[in-house]
Protein backbone atom coordinates (compact mmCIF):
# COMPACT_ATOMS: atom_id res chain seq x y z
CA UNK A 1 0.00 0.00 0.00
CA UNK A 2 2.58 2.34 0.65
CA UNK A 3 5.00 3.81 -2.51
CA UNK A 4 7.02 5.79 -0.26
CA UNK A 5 4.34 8.33 -0.72
CA UNK A 6 3.54 10.36 2.73
CA UNK A 7 0.10 10.59 4.38
CA UNK A 8 -1.35 13.89 4.14
CA UNK A 9 -2.68 15.62 7.68
CA UNK A 10 -6.39 16.82 7.25
CA UNK A 11 -7.89 19.09 10.11
CA UNK A 12 -11.66 19.57 10.59
CA UNK A 13 -13.18 22.23 13.24
CA UNK A 14 -16.58 22.59 13.42
CA UNK A 15 -18.91 24.44 16.42
CA UNK A 16 -20.47 22.42 18.88
CA UNK A 17 -24.12 20.97 17.55
CA UNK A 18 -22.51 21.08 13.67
CA UNK A 19 -22.72 17.41 13.41
CA UNK A 20 -18.65 17.07 13.56
CA UNK A 21 -18.88 14.07 15.17
CA UNK A 22 -21.46 11.84 12.82
CA UNK A 23 -19.97 13.80 9.68
CA UNK A 24 -16.46 12.25 11.15
CA UNK A 25 -17.81 8.67 11.87
CA UNK A 26 -19.24 8.64 8.29
CA UNK A 27 -15.87 9.14 6.67
CA UNK A 28 -13.98 6.64 8.81
CA UNK A 29 -16.34 3.91 7.49
CA UNK A 30 -16.11 4.89 4.01
CA UNK A 31 -12.50 5.68 3.90
CA UNK A 32 -9.41 2.99 4.16
CA UNK A 33 -5.96 4.33 4.81
CA UNK A 34 -7.16 6.75 7.37
CA UNK A 35 -5.89 6.96 10.91
CA UNK A 36 -8.28 9.20 13.06
CA UNK A 37 -6.16 10.87 15.75
CA UNK A 38 -7.07 10.28 19.54
CA UNK A 39 -7.21 13.73 21.30
CA UNK A 40 -6.22 13.74 25.05
CA UNK A 41 -8.22 15.66 27.23
CA UNK A 42 -8.86 16.42 31.28
CA UNK A 43 -12.94 16.44 30.76
CA UNK A 44 -14.99 13.77 32.36
CA UNK A 45 -16.03 10.66 30.30
CA UNK A 46 -19.37 11.46 28.58
CA UNK A 47 -21.81 7.98 28.87
CA UNK A 48 -20.13 6.06 26.22
CA UNK A 49 -17.03 7.21 25.58
CA UNK A 50 -14.21 4.99 25.79
CA UNK A 51 -10.73 5.93 26.78
CA UNK A 52 -8.15 5.57 24.10
CA UNK A 53 -11.01 5.44 21.53
CA UNK A 54 -12.88 8.93 22.25
CA UNK A 55 -10.72 10.37 23.81
CA UNK A 56 -7.52 9.55 26.51
CA UNK A 57 -8.87 10.78 29.50
CA UNK A 58 -5.76 12.20 31.42
CA UNK A 59 -5.72 14.54 35.08
CA UNK A 60 -4.64 17.99 34.50
CA UNK A 61 -1.33 17.51 36.38
CA UNK A 62 -0.91 14.71 33.44
CA UNK A 63 -1.48 17.06 30.60
CA UNK A 64 0.84 19.65 31.91
CA UNK A 65 3.69 17.04 31.92
CA UNK A 66 2.38 15.99 27.90
CA UNK A 67 2.91 20.41 27.28
CA UNK A 68 5.81 20.41 28.94
CA UNK A 69 7.38 17.44 27.35
CA UNK A 70 6.66 19.01 23.90
CA UNK A 71 4.55 15.58 23.49
CA UNK A 72 1.64 17.60 21.85
CA UNK A 73 0.83 19.00 18.26
CA UNK A 74 -1.65 21.25 19.26
CA UNK A 75 -3.78 21.94 23.02
CA UNK A 76 -6.16 24.47 23.37
CA UNK A 77 -8.57 24.98 27.06
CA UNK A 78 -11.62 25.00 26.25
CA UNK A 79 -15.03 25.32 28.94
CA UNK A 80 -12.32 24.57 31.61
CA UNK A 81 -10.44 22.10 30.32
CA UNK A 82 -7.85 21.07 28.24
CA UNK A 83 -7.99 19.43 25.08
CA UNK A 84 -4.85 18.08 23.08
CA UNK A 85 -3.13 15.98 20.40
CA UNK A 86 -0.22 13.17 21.14
CA UNK A 87 2.06 14.12 17.97
CA UNK A 88 3.55 10.64 18.03
CA UNK A 89 0.93 8.61 16.46
CA UNK A 90 0.04 11.24 14.04
CA UNK A 91 3.36 11.23 12.80
CA UNK A 92 3.98 8.03 13.01
CA UNK A 93 1.05 7.27 10.36
CA UNK A 94 1.89 9.99 8.50
CA UNK A 95 5.56 8.23 7.60
CA UNK A 96 3.33 5.23 6.85
CA UNK A 97 1.74 7.03 4.03
CA UNK A 98 -1.64 7.28 6.05
CA UNK A 99 -3.83 10.00 5.82
CA UNK A 100 -4.01 10.93 9.63
CA UNK A 101 -7.67 13.13 10.11
CA UNK A 102 -7.82 15.66 13.34
CA UNK A 103 -10.95 16.60 15.05
CA UNK A 104 -9.98 20.00 16.89
CA UNK A 105 -11.34 23.18 17.89
CA UNK A 106 -10.22 26.52 15.95
CA UNK A 107 -7.38 27.42 18.72
CA UNK A 108 -5.50 23.94 17.80
CA UNK A 109 -5.90 24.01 14.04
CA UNK A 110 -4.73 27.56 13.89
CA UNK A 111 -1.37 26.42 15.61
CA UNK A 112 -1.43 22.73 13.35
CA UNK A 113 -1.72 25.08 10.89
CA UNK A 114 1.34 27.27 11.51
CA UNK A 115 3.41 24.34 12.46
CA UNK A 116 2.24 21.96 9.42
CA UNK A 117 1.32 24.58 6.16
CA UNK A 118 0.58 21.74 4.01
CA UNK A 119 -2.49 20.32 6.40
CA UNK A 120 -5.86 20.88 4.53
CA UNK A 121 -7.90 22.29 6.59
CA UNK A 122 -12.16 21.72 6.75
CA UNK A 123 -14.92 23.75 8.76
CA UNK A 124 -17.69 21.72 9.18
CA UNK A 125 -20.47 24.46 8.88
CA UNK A 126 -24.27 24.28 10.18
CA UNK A 127 -26.93 25.06 7.51
CA UNK A 128 -28.30 27.87 10.29
CA UNK A 129 -27.34 28.81 13.84
CA UNK A 130 -31.00 27.78 14.19
CA UNK A 131 -30.11 24.01 13.15
CA UNK A 132 -27.11 24.21 15.48
CA UNK A 133 -29.04 25.31 18.02
CA UNK A 134 -31.99 22.24 17.71
CA UNK A 135 -29.19 19.89 17.14
CA UNK A 136 -27.61 21.08 20.72
CA UNK A 137 -30.86 20.47 22.60
CA UNK A 138 -31.34 17.18 20.75
CA UNK A 139 -28.60 16.00 22.81
CA UNK A 140 -30.31 16.34 26.18
CA UNK A 141 -26.80 16.03 27.67
CA UNK A 142 -26.27 19.96 28.70
CA UNK A 143 -27.92 22.59 31.20
CA UNK A 144 -29.13 26.05 29.80
CA UNK A 145 -26.26 27.57 30.98
CA UNK A 146 -24.26 25.18 28.82
CA UNK A 147 -26.25 25.32 25.83
CA UNK A 148 -26.13 29.17 25.80
CA UNK A 149 -22.44 28.83 26.50
CA UNK A 150 -22.00 26.59 23.37
CA UNK A 151 -23.68 28.77 21.14
CA UNK A 152 -21.83 31.67 22.24
CA UNK A 153 -19.23 29.41 21.87
CA UNK A 154 -20.35 28.66 18.30
CA UNK A 155 -20.82 32.22 16.67
CA UNK A 156 -17.01 32.57 17.78
CA UNK A 157 -16.02 29.56 16.14
CA UNK A 158 -17.82 30.24 12.80
CA UNK A 159 -16.05 33.57 12.31
CA UNK A 160 -12.57 31.90 12.23
CA UNK A 161 -14.10 29.32 9.09
CA UNK A 162 -12.40 31.57 6.68
CA UNK A 163 -8.60 30.65 8.07
CA UNK A 164 -9.72 27.28 6.83
CA UNK A 165 -9.13 25.91 3.22
CA UNK A 166 -12.63 24.11 2.71
CA UNK A 167 -16.41 25.02 4.29
CA UNK A 168 -18.08 21.63 4.33
CA UNK A 169 -21.83 22.65 5.22
CA UNK A 170 -23.67 20.21 6.94
CA UNK A 171 -26.75 20.56 5.88
CA UNK A 172 -27.54 16.43 5.72
CA UNK A 173 -24.66 14.27 7.11
CA UNK A 174 -24.62 12.07 3.64
CA UNK A 175 -24.01 15.05 1.49
CA UNK A 176 -21.27 16.65 4.18
CA UNK A 177 -19.93 13.45 4.08
CA UNK A 178 -19.76 13.19 0.55
CA UNK A 179 -18.22 17.09 0.17
CA UNK A 180 -15.46 15.94 2.98
CA UNK A 181 -14.65 12.65 0.74
CA UNK A 182 -14.12 14.84 -2.47
CA UNK A 183 -12.09 17.16 -0.59
CA UNK A 184 -9.60 14.00 0.81
CA UNK A 185 -10.01 12.17 -2.86
CA UNK A 186 -8.94 15.66 -4.69
CA UNK A 187 -5.80 16.20 -2.47
CA UNK A 188 -4.64 12.75 -3.65
CA UNK A 189 -4.89 14.39 -6.78
CA UNK A 190 -2.63 17.72 -6.65
CA UNK A 191 0.12 17.30 -8.82
CA UNK A 192 2.65 17.95 -6.16
CA UNK A 193 1.26 14.59 -4.97
CA UNK A 194 1.46 12.34 -7.95
CA UNK A 195 4.90 13.19 -9.76
CA UNK A 196 5.77 10.11 -8.94
CA UNK A 197 3.74 9.05 -12.01
CA UNK A 198 5.16 11.91 -14.41
CA UNK A 199 8.67 10.16 -14.30
CA UNK A 200 7.14 6.57 -14.08
CA UNK A 201 8.43 5.83 -10.05
CA UNK B 1 -30.25 27.54 -8.70
CA UNK B 2 -28.16 30.63 -9.08
CA UNK B 3 -27.45 32.68 -6.23
CA UNK B 4 -25.49 35.73 -7.63
CA UNK B 5 -22.08 32.91 -7.37
CA UNK B 6 -20.24 32.61 -10.96
CA UNK B 7 -19.41 28.99 -11.99
CA UNK B 8 -15.68 27.67 -12.20
CA UNK B 9 -13.98 26.85 -15.26
CA UNK B 10 -12.41 23.28 -15.30
CA UNK B 11 -9.69 22.65 -18.25
CA UNK B 12 -9.37 19.12 -18.85
CA UNK B 13 -6.38 17.76 -20.85
CA UNK B 14 -4.34 14.14 -21.62
CA UNK B 15 -3.44 12.65 -24.57
CA UNK B 16 -4.72 10.55 -27.20
CA UNK B 17 -5.00 7.31 -25.56
CA UNK B 18 -5.59 8.56 -22.27
CA UNK B 19 -9.44 7.65 -22.44
CA UNK B 20 -10.24 11.45 -21.82
CA UNK B 21 -13.20 11.55 -24.01
CA UNK B 22 -14.84 8.67 -22.52
CA UNK B 23 -13.76 10.14 -18.97
CA UNK B 24 -15.41 13.44 -19.89
CA UNK B 25 -18.83 11.80 -21.03
CA UNK B 26 -19.02 10.08 -18.49
CA UNK B 27 -18.65 13.10 -15.70
CA UNK B 28 -21.24 14.86 -17.94
CA UNK B 29 -23.80 12.14 -16.90
CA UNK B 30 -23.15 12.53 -13.12
CA UNK B 31 -23.23 16.38 -13.16
CA UNK B 32 -25.97 18.91 -13.40
CA UNK B 33 -25.25 22.39 -13.70
CA UNK B 34 -22.13 21.74 -16.00
CA UNK B 35 -21.78 23.53 -19.81
CA UNK B 36 -19.33 21.44 -21.76
CA UNK B 37 -17.52 23.78 -24.33
CA UNK B 38 -17.98 22.71 -27.83
CA UNK B 39 -14.51 22.99 -30.04
CA UNK B 40 -13.91 24.68 -33.18
CA UNK B 41 -11.73 22.51 -35.13
CA UNK B 42 -10.87 22.62 -39.35
CA UNK B 43 -10.88 18.80 -38.83
CA UNK B 44 -12.43 16.53 -40.68
CA UNK B 45 -15.59 14.62 -38.51
CA UNK B 46 -14.87 11.09 -37.68
CA UNK B 47 -17.47 8.88 -38.49
CA UNK B 48 -20.49 9.71 -36.10
CA UNK B 49 -19.48 12.94 -34.96
CA UNK B 50 -22.18 15.72 -34.90
CA UNK B 51 -21.13 19.35 -35.86
CA UNK B 52 -22.06 21.52 -32.94
CA UNK B 53 -22.26 18.94 -30.54
CA UNK B 54 -19.03 16.94 -30.80
CA UNK B 55 -17.19 20.14 -32.95
CA UNK B 56 -17.92 22.83 -34.76
CA UNK B 57 -16.31 22.09 -37.65
CA UNK B 58 -15.31 24.67 -39.31
CA UNK B 59 -13.03 25.67 -42.80
CA UNK B 60 -9.44 26.92 -42.33
CA UNK B 61 -10.83 30.39 -43.70
CA UNK B 62 -13.33 31.05 -41.46
CA UNK B 63 -11.19 29.78 -38.36
CA UNK B 64 -8.45 32.30 -39.47
CA UNK B 65 -11.34 35.09 -39.42
CA UNK B 66 -12.29 34.16 -35.43
CA UNK B 67 -8.75 34.62 -34.67
CA UNK B 68 -8.56 37.67 -35.91
CA UNK B 69 -11.83 38.62 -34.34
CA UNK B 70 -11.28 37.74 -31.27
CA UNK B 71 -13.28 35.26 -30.65
CA UNK B 72 -11.61 32.40 -29.24
CA UNK B 73 -10.48 31.37 -25.37
CA UNK B 74 -7.32 29.35 -27.15
CA UNK B 75 -6.21 28.26 -29.99
CA UNK B 76 -3.65 25.37 -31.59
CA UNK B 77 -2.57 23.47 -34.41
CA UNK B 78 -2.15 20.01 -33.89
CA UNK B 79 -1.50 17.39 -36.80
CA UNK B 80 -1.95 19.79 -39.36
CA UNK B 81 -5.55 21.42 -37.86
CA UNK B 82 -6.41 24.20 -35.72
CA UNK B 83 -8.65 23.52 -32.58
CA UNK B 84 -10.41 26.22 -30.52
CA UNK B 85 -12.48 27.07 -27.82
CA UNK B 86 -15.15 29.82 -28.66
CA UNK B 87 -15.38 32.37 -25.89
CA UNK B 88 -18.67 33.75 -25.76
CA UNK B 89 -20.23 30.35 -24.75
CA UNK B 90 -18.05 29.90 -22.00
CA UNK B 91 -18.82 33.55 -20.27
CA UNK B 92 -22.37 33.51 -20.59
CA UNK B 93 -22.60 30.08 -19.12
CA UNK B 94 -20.09 30.91 -16.04
CA UNK B 95 -21.75 34.50 -15.57
CA UNK B 96 -25.11 32.11 -15.29
CA UNK B 97 -24.01 30.26 -12.56
CA UNK B 98 -22.88 27.17 -14.47
CA UNK B 99 -19.25 25.46 -14.45
CA UNK B 100 -17.42 25.08 -17.71
CA UNK B 101 -15.67 21.91 -18.24
CA UNK B 102 -12.92 22.73 -21.42
CA UNK B 103 -11.50 19.55 -23.38
CA UNK B 104 -8.23 21.04 -24.73
CA UNK B 105 -4.62 19.90 -25.72
CA UNK B 106 -2.05 20.99 -23.57
CA UNK B 107 -1.10 24.03 -25.82
CA UNK B 108 -4.56 25.60 -25.41
CA UNK B 109 -4.81 24.94 -21.79
CA UNK B 110 -1.46 26.73 -21.20
CA UNK B 111 -3.24 29.63 -22.28
CA UNK B 112 -6.23 29.70 -20.62
CA UNK B 113 -4.04 29.16 -17.41
CA UNK B 114 -2.52 32.28 -18.45
CA UNK B 115 -6.18 34.54 -19.08
CA UNK B 116 -7.57 32.24 -16.16
CA UNK B 117 -5.23 32.28 -13.77
CA UNK B 118 -8.30 31.02 -11.37
CA UNK B 119 -9.51 27.96 -13.93
CA UNK B 120 -8.80 24.58 -12.35
CA UNK B 121 -6.65 21.86 -14.85
CA UNK B 122 -7.03 18.59 -14.51
CA UNK B 123 -4.47 16.28 -16.59
CA UNK B 124 -5.28 12.67 -17.72
CA UNK B 125 -2.76 10.17 -17.12
CA UNK B 126 -2.52 6.88 -18.96
CA UNK B 127 -1.34 4.26 -16.07
CA UNK B 128 1.05 3.88 -18.70
CA UNK B 129 2.61 3.84 -21.98
CA UNK B 130 1.88 0.26 -22.74
CA UNK B 131 -2.23 1.16 -22.05
CA UNK B 132 -1.75 4.13 -23.89
CA UNK B 133 -0.76 2.68 -27.09
CA UNK B 134 -3.47 -0.29 -26.63
CA UNK B 135 -5.85 2.18 -26.60
CA UNK B 136 -4.85 3.86 -29.65
CA UNK B 137 -4.31 0.56 -31.43
CA UNK B 138 -7.76 -0.55 -30.18
CA UNK B 139 -9.80 2.64 -31.98
CA UNK B 140 -8.41 1.01 -35.53
CA UNK B 141 -8.96 4.55 -37.08
CA UNK B 142 -5.35 5.32 -37.48
CA UNK B 143 -3.07 4.62 -39.77
CA UNK B 144 0.32 3.19 -38.46
CA UNK B 145 2.02 6.39 -38.93
CA UNK B 146 -0.35 8.53 -37.18
CA UNK B 147 -0.56 5.88 -34.12
CA UNK B 148 3.35 6.50 -34.14
CA UNK B 149 2.80 10.46 -34.10
CA UNK B 150 0.17 9.72 -31.75
CA UNK B 151 2.41 8.36 -29.12
CA UNK B 152 5.08 10.66 -29.66
CA UNK B 153 2.87 13.34 -28.81
CA UNK B 154 1.21 11.61 -26.23
CA UNK B 155 4.80 11.57 -24.30
CA UNK B 156 6.10 15.57 -24.91
CA UNK B 157 1.74 16.29 -23.65
CA UNK B 158 2.59 14.47 -20.59
CA UNK B 159 5.64 15.92 -19.55
CA UNK B 160 3.40 19.25 -19.44
CA UNK B 161 1.68 17.73 -16.88
CA UNK B 162 3.36 19.35 -13.93
CA UNK B 163 1.84 22.77 -14.80
CA UNK B 164 -1.70 20.88 -13.87
CA UNK B 165 -3.13 21.63 -10.60
CA UNK B 166 -4.40 18.01 -10.97
CA UNK B 167 -3.10 14.64 -11.81
CA UNK B 168 -6.16 11.78 -12.52
CA UNK B 169 -4.46 8.39 -13.20
CA UNK B 170 -6.92 6.73 -16.05
CA UNK B 171 -6.43 2.90 -14.90
CA UNK B 172 -10.10 2.22 -14.73
CA UNK B 173 -12.43 4.79 -15.81
CA UNK B 174 -14.88 4.49 -13.11
CA UNK B 175 -12.00 5.63 -10.70
CA UNK B 176 -10.88 8.13 -12.75
CA UNK B 177 -14.50 9.89 -13.18
CA UNK B 178 -14.90 9.38 -9.21
CA UNK B 179 -11.77 11.96 -8.86
CA UNK B 180 -12.02 14.57 -11.34
CA UNK B 181 -15.79 14.68 -9.91
CA UNK B 182 -14.30 14.72 -6.22
CA UNK B 183 -11.86 17.66 -7.83
CA UNK B 184 -15.29 19.56 -9.09
CA UNK B 185 -16.69 18.88 -5.35
CA UNK B 186 -13.87 19.80 -3.57
CA UNK B 187 -13.30 23.04 -5.51
CA UNK B 188 -16.91 24.52 -4.79
CA UNK B 189 -15.70 23.74 -0.94
CA UNK B 190 -12.69 25.70 -1.31
CA UNK B 191 -13.42 28.50 1.33
CA UNK B 192 -13.19 31.41 -1.12
CA UNK B 193 -16.30 30.05 -2.48
CA UNK B 194 -18.34 29.96 0.53
CA UNK B 195 -17.63 33.23 1.94
CA UNK B 196 -21.99 34.19 1.15
CA UNK B 197 -22.34 31.36 4.14
CA UNK B 198 -20.13 32.93 6.18
CA UNK B 199 -21.93 36.29 6.34
CA UNK B 200 -25.08 34.49 6.29
CA UNK B 201 -26.44 35.94 2.56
Amino acid sequence: MNNGEKGRLFVISGPSGAGKSTLVARLLERLDNVYFSVSATTREPRHGETDGKDYFFVSHDKFREMIAGGELLEYAEYVGNYYGTPAGPCDEMLSRGRDVILDIETQGAAQVMKLRPDAISMFIFPKSFEQLEERLRLRKTDSEKKILARLAQARIECRRAEMYKYIIINDRVETAADEAEAVITAEKCRTVNRLHYLTGD
